[in-house]
């Protein structure tokens, strides 16, 4: 049991990290367990609200690959993957858009508001946040699927000096006027770049970046750019794991200082990582 | 065929109207065939941008009955209504705001940035932009079906100050935190209402409000509160217009001036209610 | 007849040229018969106050010799003119600068009031507008007639900002305080200069700039600056051209990209080429 | 002579003088010897510029009568007086508007600038700075002379708040469009009650207001507005003096604390009155 | 120990404290033990910092009798006290003026600095914050002891939106340019009530107010006004307790919700007092 | 005796001065008699006070070393001076803050505002305005006395924006945290530079910067920077005066244009220097 003065102790302890981190931007990509769970999901939205009621800026992004794949389901269609990535066509993206942006994004406004906060939900569409094409893998066709070519803020600017939360889902309108779906990693490190945020957070389900997948104790906690790229042109980077990977390249050749990958299954992840001496996961440094 | 100067000359006429909604909102409930149409969807999208270039602030509210309906059959759901309500249960509600917020709404988002204005899609979640509460209709449950309680238009200030156009889909947050569908021509009744617009514009398939439902030749063209109050009260209002003058009357008696319900079937309708002398359909003023 | 629908498709199709003036400045050089004849006056004074409230940054600059000329004769003095400009003695100046700013520049501001605008009448000399010196030609004493050696656009940015037309006449102090004649035009295209405007449009009594001057067909519609100064340099401009091409050169080579001389007969003819695809008159481009 | 020392005290006990108008307006009615003698002219305009430096905001309002004069004998015109006003017909109050608005005024902002301060030269048309009517004066057809009915201060405000010295002609629009020629006092006094100034300045060409006209030794050098009131009604005020006590009592009735009558004819009338212990000239005060 | 995640805990814990204090004044009375006790100072001036960081807007009263003390017995002086309120001639203000403001002042606002925020120290006099007169208590003449008689924030507003912490110490001018020493418990009262702060805290060395000065055991915890009035009138409050209740009541009657006498001896009093649910020492609220 | 009409004249002639220094700030040192005579006390604030109103910024540095000394005095302390410097034990630097932040500076601020001014005082700590370092000279250990390293000029902002003037002392905190005492020419001169002051004066008690100190009549009136630095190169400069021409000198290489060293022992030494023909004592320029 934590004493009233201990407590008070532990605040006094923040000053630091929150004189480190007033006025700026913090990317922050919400998914995986810590969006299934519901105790890990107030903790996440709770840590977003503080990090606004501290004066820091929270931008969060988020995905939804599973209530996607439930709710195709629904219709009688069965989810396809080549090469970790969703073969999306018409039907599935008008499947996708509906729930990141109709249901999931939503769903998180919503509970921003039950912790105090103000939150308003966006897509790439909405004033052109993001713009995208269709991604080429190879010679597979993926279908609606898209990579960010253009990111403008200028949205975003109103919102935030009004105190409204940004909530992003990661869909966007293709250069034919087509519904793309994107890579929510992806997303997060390209508005992280535009965006010159302090910090980019991707919250995952593992311990973060392992030397050898094989060997979890084999965590790297703190690598270089450059170490970074290696890793990824030697293929040894878990599948799941490339686009994070790239989603923190992404937004350190675009100016962030640091992007952190961390595991989002801790309670209360995303405090620990912004306010104690230890950081979790894997950082990746300029 | 128009010639060069004949154009002049109808631009040069538009003046008086130009200046007297300089700088004012306009709330125009968007649905029916104007939203099924392709052609007459153009029309209004393009209607609202050049609005937005003429110093008004169009605020656009939809509904999107049809798509509703349309989600619902994919998964095997049947619609009921009740007393022209939808009967909407936990998985109908789902499917409402998927479908209204995450497609209807971003569709009409992506048609105004085409036409070279700049959009935000909003639901009454987003800002906590409209609560509802469950709406009881005699003994019937309609389910998740509520009707507002409070808008809170803050989130509208900072959007409309930098050039965007909100466009609101009819879902909002209830007291329980649960999602509730609300009419989308309440909504913009007391959007209308809360913003103090100028107007407040129904775009219907109907020419206007009938005295007589069986003769379409007995529009009424305008009308006091009053008299709206009278028809409602005598039951003779057809169901379908109900709420429509039900959302005139939320409007007028907010302080907005003149409501109008318009024929959103023909070409231009809303431009040709605003910029010409004829007004086209039923006029409601204070 | 044209139908209120025609009415609204034809606004509808101005939205292009909106969304391309929007915020900008346009100077509009105002003179001969667009100033003489009634209709004439009030159309173009509607399209001014109209350009104002769809949120374009009209500058209007005016002329006025023929009142100049009428007010001599009242007090007995001949108009005498060496290579089409006014030999101007004191007097005359006097009389000159009564006219234009006492008379003709008050008219045009009354004129923007009663069509339900705001706007302010400015000289040179007003928060030191413009500035000039003598202007020597070859060996012939002109008198009081003076080029532009200085804009100060200081005075009319918060005259914009709070949504006044500047109304300016061609009028402004020399280097020993001395009053000066000034070319209309010049100041027109000085102005379009300095601040930077997206158009000059000078309203004029010809179709425009002819290849022949005898042969009325040969309407240039469009070229480009060099071929602007050839045509200069080669002499065979018409002489009441010539300062018009003048202030067209000064406009584009200070950054304006298209000047337009266009005539001011034609009903509407500011609207006519602001609005429609059919440009009239000349433009001249960077 | 005055050594420098003693000059640096002068300064150092204008402090009071200071400290007390610091950001208020100061209305001054400029005209009569102050406006035709050279040596006084300068020393008016170097005292409004140096206002303006010291922080407070002079509004200049002018007359021009003899300049008047002299352009209708110009033009072959016998200027006529009925009760001390002028008769003006078509041709005259076009005259007059030409005279005051084109060459008076542009010579006072003209010499402003010359000072090293900024102005703008305005007539109640300029941004409908004050309108009027036909004044009826008995049964007499005064023609073209009218009353102020309405002051609009929009103009001024951004001019101010640039640092431009207003410098106003008494000449505005009448109900019907046409042009009144308006007492000058009369307008100063209406402005500087629209302006809540902290005081209204008369310069004229006599010591003050007289108990006996007979007497100059009678001057009154302060009274309260009562008595004002009482003179005028008595009839004793000399006829010169009449618009120059009603303009007072203009100014007073809309909440300026202190009205002056001071004799222009005083070399730096209006610094003296300003900032020294000695008033001169007549005060009335609430 | 407490465990990083334990840390992240607590911080999530305090988001209902963030918000309430959001952008809310707090004035705390900074004295006693928190004063001397180098670990205690660093503790509170540590959290002062904190307050700034996360959005809320510290105010700090100090006063420094000890350090007073020391510095008259440096010059041979005794100090006296009569009903607990220091006698103060002219040389003993002089001192307490000296080392109040030149000294004590000056070491908190560098502490302030070497936390990472930015601080400027005032007295009364500067900016006229707050202005005093003789305080007389009964025949005893005091000398120079004063009571605010008025306070004018207006110098804390560019400060604070600057961001600056003001520090301000208890010595004011009086109605005859005389420097009056004040009660540091009243200073804070008084600006507590002048800027609507959202709470009063003062630090003391008690554990805050007994019912029963015997038992320590009898502390209020929580009282309301009315309650504290006919504490203060029995004449059962001690007598270093009374000027803290009259503080609070001067906060109260002004209308600050709160005021709260606490244990600065408690390392973090001020952090556990408004960010854990435990209240410390007395809580006074309308 | 001057007359009244003079005095008006005297203000008037003060116009190109009061144009020149408009919106600029200027730097002034306070110190010596003008500092210990009551009547030329009175009558610096009075000159400081009145470039405030007439719109010019002014920033007061004093020193004090008569009443450090008298307080040292006071406390059995006998002063010690190496090269002109006091030598600073830590109880010493305790002494000179004291009475310099907390008497001195706030006697002069308690004048300004019975003069009608307002003002904030400041030491360099405040806002840390500016920091310093320990000075070395030689081998001599001269204890607390510093050398500005950094001037921040953040906090004065905000204050001159509010018409506070700013009066400060020459007290910072040195690298260890330590309190520093520094010469007060000297943080005027590089406060001077970092706030790109329009002037740097130096009120001292001689007439100015002699070439010959035996001979008085050899004023050196004004000199470049290249003189100046000659003279304190070749070490005919009276010790006394180099502190101040070192000033003048970080000044001027700091981008100020002129500095001056004048009589204070005149009095209204400030304004005739400002405000009339006849500079007096030494101007060192660019």
């Amino acid at each position: 049991m934590i004493s009233e003065e201990e407590r008070a102790q532990v605040l006094a302890e923040a000053l630091p990290y929150l004189r480190r981190y007033h006025g700026k931007s913090l990317v922050i990509k919400y998914g995986g367990a810590a969006m299934a769970d519901e105790r890990l999901k107030q903790s996440v939205i709770q840590g977003v609200v503080l990090l606004h009621f501290v004066g820091i800026r929270p931008v969060l992004v988020h995905g939804g690959g599973p209530e996607v794949t439930e709710a195709m389901k629904k219709v009688g269609k069965v989810p396809t993957f080549v090469g970790g990535l969703r073969v999306t066509d018409a039907e599935t993206v008008e499947i996708v858009e509906m729930v990141l942006t109709g249901k999931t994004n939503k769903g998180i406004v919503s509970m921003i508001h039950r912790q105090g906060g103000k939150a308003v939900g966006l897509s790439g569409k909405d004033g052109n946040l993001f713009v995208a094409r269709r991604l080429k893998v190879g010679d597979t066709d993926l279908g609606f699927v898209g990579e960010v070519t253009q990111v403008n803020t200028e949205v975003l600017e109103p919102l935030a000096e009004h105190g409204f939360i940004p909530v992003i889902s990661s869909v966007a309108m293709g250069e034919e006027g087509e519904t793309l779906n994107i890579n929510a990693d992806h997303v997060a490190g390209r508005l992280a770049a535009a965006l010159r945020a302090e910090k980019l957070i991707l919250l995952t389900d593992v311990p973060g970046l392992l030397e050898d997948v094989q060997r979890p104790e084999s965590l790297l906690s703190e690598i270089g750019i450059a170490r970074a790229r290696e890793l990824l042109a030697s293929g040894c980077v878990e599948r799941g794991m490339i686009p994070k990977v790239e989603a923190c390249l992404m937004a350190l050749e675009g100016g962030v200082p640091r992007a952190h990958i961390i595991d989002g299954r801790r309670p209360h992840a995303l405090l620990t990582e912004l306010f104690t001496d230890r950081g979790i996961g894997t950082m990746i440094r300029l």
